[in-house]
């Protein structure tokens, strides 16, 4: 470093050099036209996957959701061969647990078991277990068992279930249930005529964007006597969605959702590109059953509840199978701005990506070539370093 | 393959060579200098968006969270206008459902329908239909006609709502809800002053590290009467929220909200650098209204449930109409730790990058400089096609 | 543009150009060696790291979830120290909500204050302010004050809280909560018996691909008996899974779990390779605690909720603080395809990976080589602006 520039003059010169390498320009028409073709595709590739489809000059943001439904309806089922459930079911009734984050289950169809309280009663037939048994049998009631997939523990004793089927007798909440499939068909059929308000707001937080489904310039009017309708261009924005038409757009047919119960998707899709106008920012709807049906094991969406009271310090209850409809709301999005650090990356990729035409061209042109001999020799300059004297000498006077 | 060397010794010969382009080296102040800055851009723009910025030389996890919360608060309005509501009030009744998995409902206001059993009563004139009658004229009120937004079925009849109002006459649950709007000020305007202690345990699977928002280096003592304020340095990641500092946080006036419920969003952010010390990981809470309020269409928060109970053999069940406030706890974040991959790969993708900057100075210095016809000649070495037995005996001498 | 040939003569020869980097081709084995070497690294890592393990050739596609739970068990306590609660508890009693979106809550242990309504008695001793006082010496208790982790508003008034304590009277829910602690063992340990049907049906909708955990190969009677067990290879797939299972499995202790309560977490993960047959796609349980149990501050998961009902006119509640488990479901997963796309551009950047192997080798040959003055001759033509005349002629002849 001492003999030769100073350290100081050598950066100088380094900083006004500069290095670019050297091309060999052939004018072949067959190599010329591949390359511009694969140069072409490659281009082609850049702007049409990465800048038009992939919206490569963007940046993108992610979504945050706020959900909350509200149902509206009434029913009557107007039948006599349900009992005590003929009678008139409003959604304070039905909606179990009353609110829910982002989504809400309705009950379509019940067993309901009233007036349950500790006490001994028969078994119910049809749990896991054999608990027949006879008046001097009782040889499948051990007492002080407790059966895990029945309602209590046995006494020991047999008791009647029904005027023709003997149990064993258990102690627990009595009376047990007193059926095993739920009224058919389901008691809320009517459900479908029910509405459900949809208010969605999200925001895109690194664009400072916010939006709600509730179109700012939709009239009031039209929002509280409006029904979704996918088919229709105005009607699709509509928050006020008929139970019905969900189960109708997943292709499910509601009374035998109804009967056994299920669980519908709610899908929210907001795909928006903020450098267009606020309003083409714009919610899509879609519904999907998602709880599978083509199995013969657990199909359908049921769970037990009770309602518990006292009546003179004795706790009673009563106990609800609910059979119904949980509708999931799922919103998912994202939100494109244009963004000159996205853009740049991308131009710098598509850049790189270019010198792969070169490496294409050269495999054809220097080993497919007839004349790749003649192609060879231009593009390599061969440096022999057993020769390296000769070269030395030779190649000093000749190549600068 | 045959001539020439034998495959083996071709192969041989590959390991032991190596290409390197040409490269043409040019002294030029101005071309020198262009060069070095658009490299100084490139260089200065991966230090600092990519490794200081976007932190390249790091791999990221995401966040694994699991949030609970506990309310604590008991409230007595001391009003004379809100009638059987004039009670003392606390967390047991007002948050519905009692536990929930990433947030809670409080209960701020409400209107309660105590007594409703299935009987016949008037319709509330507030339903969304035309419901008014006399007793002579009941052509609103069709016998058997279920409203989807009324209360019941109609009987046919016409029946006193108040000593003013006739409506028609239904059977369902009676009586009816008597009031449309909530009382004013808000029931429980005072739960304001209740606290939540909100319980945030994250991990980031991929680094095996585990948090929670209750700093381990915290004194138990101060834990137990701390309130967050995010102004103060220590306060700020106190467990223990009042809602009122929430809803202040947020922009947003408790009265209001309680009057006519909302929902607010409670963000936890941890944004952690796993290369520092373990305290550097922090919870970082923000407070946002979710709900949008500029609107004349449902705004709000609210829905209605019941409680049954029965009494010598019939159900009963007290209506309540529940406005609140609706808290989402939403967590996010994500950590990063030094891992080679990604350092390397942005390495490799930095000097790929510099590539670039000699296409910028090639195209100044071979198409704007006015030496550019001497620069295209020493960068490109012409080969034309349609010479070749020219150029092959030519150049075989010059070039090597 | 004028002179020379014309624009679209121009055209036409661009079109036919080809331009390809000239390269010095050296023949030196330590050189060529290390060459190979880094070439050789890069290679093995683009195979290794972005094929083999990161499967660059596959696109990868995000889940959709659907969770839905259901328990069974019924459990008697057999024990004599726990009152009231000594009866027979099924499902229906301690699921609180009784269905949740992704998760549940079961109830092992509580403190239950039977018959509360509105009227006056003592305070418990052990709420958070000093509530002590005699007949005489009141002042602890402040007529009208409403202490807010207390249950209700100070009477002024002293009253016996037990034969030993007297504390202030309050105005609220009363009688209040008897006990500070929960029963200890939990009252309801038996729950680890009890188990969980778990149905997760996933979707990946860029591939359109559905399947659930219940596997479609395994046979109902199977399905209905199993139990899981991770390390059986059969029963590892089993849906039903005893809660006493889960707890081991994270290495808890299901005793001290039921008596404070605590939250667990149960993860699914689906990691899916659609490229391999559709029975390979399956999920992978695991089980962790989420809530941190190392403090010594609010440790456990309890909350409290209320049964309402009605005698003669006066509202009666049931007081529960409940300890127990809650479940919280995670699913997780992605899927890979095979795809042009990614593959093409990872092949690509592998591409311009492999020239960093020639930058590294340059600054071995050209810096540390003892040759390197040689090698600098053959990779450098050297351009000299001051000296550009001169250069011109001599070069013009010399290099085409």
């Amino acid at each position: 470093m001492a003999d030769g520039p100073s350290f100081c003059q050598r950066v100088v010169q380094v900083v006004f050099e500069y290095d670019t390498p050297r091309i060999v320009h052939i004018k072949n028409k067959k190599v010329g036209l591949i390359n511009r073709l694969i140069q072409l595709g490659i281009i082609g590739y850049i702007i049409g996957w990465v800048f038009v489809y992939k919206k490569g000059y963007q940046d993108f943001g992610d979504i945050v959701s706020s959900v909350s439904t509200k149902l509206k309806g009434v029913a009557y089922p107007n039948r006599t061969d349900i009992g005590d459930l003929n009678r008139v079911w409003d959604i304070a009734g039905l909606v179990v647990p009353p609110q829910q984050r982002d989504g809400f289950f309705i009950m379509t169809n019940m067993i309901i078991t009233p007036d349950q309280h500790q006490t001994t009663c028969a078994e119910a037939p049809w749990i896991g277990g054999n608990v027949s048994c006879t008046d001097t049998d009782t040889s499948n009631c051990p007492a002080g068992h407790v059966e895990l997939t029945g309602n209590g523990m046995f006494t020991g004793k047999c008791a009647n279930f029904s005027s023709e089927v003997q149990t064993c007798e258990i102690q627990g909440w009595c009376p047990v249930e007193q059926q095993d499939n739920p009224p058919s068909p389901a008691v809320l059929e009517d459900a479908k005529e029910f509405t459900i308000l949809l208010k969605n707001t999200i925001s895109f937080p690194l664009f400072n964007f916010t939006k709600r489904n509730i179109l700012d310039d939709y009239d009031p009017g039209y929002l509280k006597n409006c029904r979704f309708n996918n088919s229709d261009p105005v009607d699709k924005y509509c928050p006020i969605i008929r139970l019905d038409t969900m189960v109708k757009e997943a292709n499910q047919n509601f009374t035998a959702l109804a009967e056994q119960g299920g669980i519908m998707g709610i899908f929210i899709v907001w795909d928006c590109n903020l450098d267009l106008h606020y309003n083409h920012c714009l919610p899509h709807y879609s519904f999907r059953r998602i709880d599978r049906t083509d199995s013969h094991f657990s199909v359908g969406y049921n769970f037990r509840y009770a309602r518990y009271y006292r009546e003179n310090g004795t706790d009673y209850r009563t106990l609800i199978k609910a059979y119904g409809i949980r509708f999931d709301v799922v919103v998912s999005g994202k939100a494109g701005k244009f963004n000159i650090i996205p853009l740049t990356m991308n131009i710098g990729s598509g850049l790189a990506l270019l010198g792969v035409a070169t490496i294409l061209c050269d495999i054809v042109v220097l080993y497919l070539l007839k004349k790749r001999l003649f192609y060879q020799e231009k593009k390599y300059m061969m440096v022999d370093d057993d020769d390296d004297l000769r070269g030395y000498g030779l190649l000093d006077s000749t190549t600068k």
